[in-house]
Formats: structure tokens, C-alpha cells, sequence
């Protein structure tokens, strides 16, 4: 185990074996870290969270020789709030902010310029890219694939294997560049297991898209979506809108 | 390295630098254990097993905030029956049961309330979910997801991708809790790559579901299912049912 | 931190915390090595490379009782060329070879008997099966998953969650096994974001796949072919074409 001096840790925080907390690196009361998980400089972890084992926690990014959306920078620090739960052999970057509640399932990676809404479950295996913004009370289910530049509102709902994209050029031209966009999905929005969503696509509030479908433009709100490419089929059943769910809170 | 005093451990065991085992894990004899392994408590491990590095084994859930299908209680101890092969950074929960010669690759996770008959092999990056029974000789191939609630029998072969899921009200309503079912899986069918099927859809035995296919209904035994949603193709040729493949021993 | 007796150390090497390095790694000068690392025996890892926390090298195949491609022979060492940066939470096999400027994501796995060409990028949680080769300045997206036994030429553009199969016959039958073969992607072409490819598949020069295809036959040089099963839209635009692109160096 190695804690850097220059790392400040509260009272009753539990450490597992060969932990490694780097300088600058502020850990609140009453978190618990398991074993070999990795703290990177000045990562701030605020009471009440649970890191799991082999997990890296405020990584900085590596720069690809030909990345066309990666710029080298000094970002803030990892910021993970109250009560936030981090599973195994995950990897999460400096300059991302997690809020209170948030659930992250093992092997899920998040990036830098990320913020994640209170309650938010980020699942199992999941990819959050660079400069995407998440609301409260979102799933974001097994393995789904969300985009750069992409943002999921409140309350949505995004199945397991789901893949966002945010270049209608696929790497061609300079003029894409300027294009780049992730989709936007409003509040409530609920999108299928393993379904496509093309770049810069807003699916509307409380709208559904059916698994497997292929998403190439704007849906409205309250309409269920389907096939490939999508087509409307009918609306969202009224006990299935948000505004009828008990946990709704506004 | 720290092995626990309160730990078993058998003649002929290898270990890898910092590896850790807590209190209760048994280790039987000729034992293979990586680098950076993390054995969580009470942990059973039988002869002849090879565990890679940074591996997970015994792993306790973790509850998120809001979570539909997780409750807290104490599960049984994993176990690992003897000739098993796990990958490296792989995450096995605690209350899951691998049988004899079951293979995991890298970067795999099984969660809690899971068996994986003998023989089967769980590809690298797969996820299974909790509360899920896999057969014999059955080959998840990399990244398939294998959500909650699922039943894959004996010699079925399930390729890379694919997405199972179990919640067709997709987190609304609260009566939805009690239709919560995955897919079940007859004896010996298959299921193409990419394939996505939805919640409690039964594929009969020896049934094929085509690459890309969005499968919304039951599949009758030996039939070939494709397209989205998958419809009837044609019957699966005789040289590819299972009581013909040399390796079927029933 | 465990360092072989046996190994090569070069000058400016930085090594993280719990590092393990096996007998007859060689490291040249100016490398940086993150914590937990496990390099296994005999890996060469030239000038200048970065490799991210927990990541695995030079691991060697554990081999499934019922595998029906992988044979048990001695690899040659995992060669890692100058400047390539690796991310955290990786595992790369012995005989695989990660050519100059190369960039592998966290998460991702190659396995053995793979090349990849210089200035390529693997993204995030890759998987790039045995037996494969893949050229320079080719972008393989997150999360896509590319089978055993496929060529991805120069230039080639492999979006997110897409699916490569190599097997028509889904485990059955003898004479599948004279048969398997991967997709073969010919220079400059693209595959957009989840689209599956089936086995033996040959994408043209500069073709373009759409999101969500799942191609089941040949695509000539320079086309656009989208859906399920993919068939002909129209021609890849003039200013698409990679002879048109400012970064195309022949």
C-alpha cells in the first residue's frame, strides 16, 4: 500500500491491500476502498462512497497520435460525491464529476468532461465518452455505448448494448468537424436494448425506441419508435409515461 | 502478498506477486493463481483451476440506489469446481457456481445466483447477470450479454454481441416487476451474432436465429428465424442438428 | 514492486507502484509504466511507450477443453514498436505485435498471432481476436468486436459495437472448421456504428457500410449499402473518398 503524504483521508475509511493513493488526494469519512484500486492525483472522494477492487479512479487521457476530438489540457480533478458507488476494474478520468447516488457497475469506463446526475446508474461495462453530460435518475444499461458530445436528460432510460454515434462523415472530410454531435436524449426518453442512434438525433421527451432499432431522425415526444431505419408505430401507453411513475419526483 | 491465516490452501499452489486471499477461501492442490489476483472471502477453489491476473473472484454486489432486482442478503461462497480456466481482469461474484472444465475469458464478469454447466465456455468481455442458469458444453461468445433471468440449456451457442433482455416495460410501471423474465434458451439452439431478443421469448431446440435478427416471439424447434423482427426462413439443415454433430454426447 | 533479475532496463524508465516484471522483458529508454502492471516474460517494449494502470502484457492463451481454433504452441514475445500508449485495464497476449504510434483504449484485449499497423487506434474495450491483421491508420471504435482470421486493410474506419463473425455454420458440423474465415475489409472502407458482418465477407476498396447493416455478401469498392441484409444505396460521395483526404499519405 502506498499513500502519498500529500493525500489528506477522513476517519473510518477502510483501505484494502497494495491501495495506491497519489498526492493531492482527498478521501472523506467513512469510505471504503477495496484492494489494488489506483487513486490518481488529486481525485476528491466525499463520504459514504464504496470504490471497488483493481478500479482507477482520476486517470488522465493518453492522447492518440490521430484523435480528432482529444485536445491536451490540464483538467479538474475526479470529483466523486456522497454515497457514490464504484464497482470493479473500472476506469474513471480526471474531469469527470460524479453526483451523489450515483451507481457505477464493474468494468465501466467514464471520461474526462463528464458530469453524472444524482441516483444515475451507469451499468456493468458501459463507455461514458468525453464532453457528454448525464442527468438524475438515469440507467444506462450493460455494455451500452454512449458517444462523445452526446446528452441523456433526466429519468431516460438506455437498454443494455445501445450504441450512440457522433460522425455522420465516419472520419471523412475536414468539414466534419464542425459536425461532430452526439444524440440528445430529452427527459424520460427511453431507448431499446441494442438500438443504433445516429449522430446528432434528438429523441423527444418520454418517447420510446424499440430494441434493435436503427435511429436516423428526430423522434417526437411521446411516440414508440421502430425497425430499420425507424419508423413511428404508436404512442407511448399512457401508464408507461413518466408523469405515472411513483418515483417521479419532477 | 497477503494470504489470510483464516485461508486453505492445498500442495502445489502457484502464486502470482500481490496476490490477495481473505479469511475462509479454500485453494485445493495444483492450483494456478496470477499476478494481482483478488480471492474475496470463503471463496472455494478446486484442483486443477488457472486463474489470470487482476481477476476478481468472490465478489460481493454492490446495491445501487435504485435498483429493481437487487436485494441484500448473504450468498453462498463462489465456487469453482476443478479444471476451470478464468481469464484475466475478470469479475466472479460472490453466489455463483462454475462447474467442472467451464472457461471464462478476459474481461469477463458473472454476477451472483448464476451456474455454468461443465464444459461451457463464457468468451471474453460477456456479461452474465444474476439469477441465470447456463447448461452444458454451451459456448457466450465475446461481449454477448446474458441479462437477468435467463436459461441457456445444454450445448447452445450464443455469438458474439448478442443482447438478451428481460424487461419489456423498459424500467416503467411498477406491475412490470413481476413479468421481469429473460429469454430461455432450448437444448442446442443458436444465436447469431448481434441478434437481440427480447424479454422471456423462448428459442426452441435446435432452433438458428440469423446475424442482426430482433427476435420478438417464440422460435419453433429447428426452425431458422432472421431479419427484424425475425421471421421464419427456413428449417435448420440436417448435417447442423445437434444429433448429428459428433461431439453430442446427449 | 517485483522486477526480474532477468530483465532489460533501459534509461528514464518510470515505473508505477506494485509493478511486476517477469524474466526476459526488455523495456528501452523513456518508457512510463502505470501501477499494477503485470508484463509477462519475454516482452519487448520499445522507446517511448506509455501503459496504463492494471494493464496486462504478454499474456499467453489459456486454452477451453472444447476451443476449436486454438492450438497449444510456444508464441513468439509480445513486441510493443516506439511511442505506442496503451491505457489501463488492458490485456494484450504474447504474439501479438502493436507496430509504432499505435494506441490501444482501456479495456481493449488483442490476443495473439495479431498485428496492427502504425498510427492505428484500438479504442476502448476492443476485443481483436487471434489470427488477425490490420493495417495502418485504421480507427477501430469502441466496444467493436473483430473475430479471428479477419484482414482490416490501411485507412479503414471500424465504428462502435460493430460485430465481425467468422463462423456460417454456428459451431456445427465437421466441415466448418475448413471454412472459418473472417471478414476481409479492403483499403479506406468503413463500417458504421453496430453493423455486423457476416463470415468471409469482403467490404471494397472505400465502401461504406451504414449503422445497424448486417451485410451478408460482398460490397464492390466505393459503395454505400445499408440495412437488413445490406443492399445498394448509392456511391460514397467524391469528397469522402480517401484519395480526397488531406491526411491520406498512400
Amino acid at each position: 500500500m502506498y499513500i502519498s503524504k500529500k493525500a489528506k483521508v477522513g476517519s473510518n475509511v477502510k483501505f484494502g491491500y497494495n491501495v495506491i493513493v497519489e498526492d493531492g488526494v482527498t478521501i472523506a469519512d467513512n469510505v471504503s476502498i477495496g484492494h489494488n484500486v489506483v487513486i490518481r492525483r488529486d481525485t476528491v472522494i466525499k463520504e459514504g462512497c464504496v470504490i471497488g477492487d483493481n478500479t482507477v479512479l482520476g486517470k488522465e487521457p493518453f492522447k492518440a497520435a490521430i484523435s480528432a476530438t482529444t485536445e491536451k489540457r490540464e483538467l479538474p480533478a475526479l470529483i466523486i460525491a456522497t454515497n457514490v458507488t464504484v464497482g470493479a476494474n473500472c476506469v474513471i478520468y480526471r474531469g469527470a464529476v460524479l453526483k451523489d447516488y450515483v451507481f457505477v457497475g464493474d468494468l465501466a469506463s467514464i471520461r474526462e468532461d463528464v458530469t453524472v446526475g444524482e441516483y444515475t446508474v451507469i451499468g456493468r461495462g458501459v463507455t461514458i465518452e468525453n464532453k457528454t453530460t448525464i442527468g438524475r435518475y438515469v440507467k444506462i444499461e450493460t455494455e451500452a455505448y454512449i458517444t462523445a458530445l452526446s446528452t441523456i436528460e433526466d429519468y431516460c432510460f438506455v437498454a443494455p448494448e445501445v450504441t450512440f454515434t457522433n460522425d455522420n462523415f465516419l472520419g471523412r472530410t475536414e468539414e466534419r468537424k464542425r459536425y461532430f454531435k452526439g444524440p440528445t436524449i430529452r427527459k424520460g426518453a427511453r431507448i431499446g436494448a441494442n438500438a443504433t442512434i445516429l449522430p446528432g438525433v434528438e429523441i423527444g421527451e418520454d418517447a420510446l425506441v424499440a430494441a434493435g432499432a436503427v435511429v436516423t431522425k428526430e423522434i417526437p415526444p411521446r411516440k414508440i419508435y421502430a425497425g430499420v431505419p425507424a419508423k413511428e408505430l404508436k404512442d407511448v401507453p399512457a401508464e408507461q409515461l413518466l408523469e405515472n411513475q411513483s418515483y417521479y419526483r419532477g
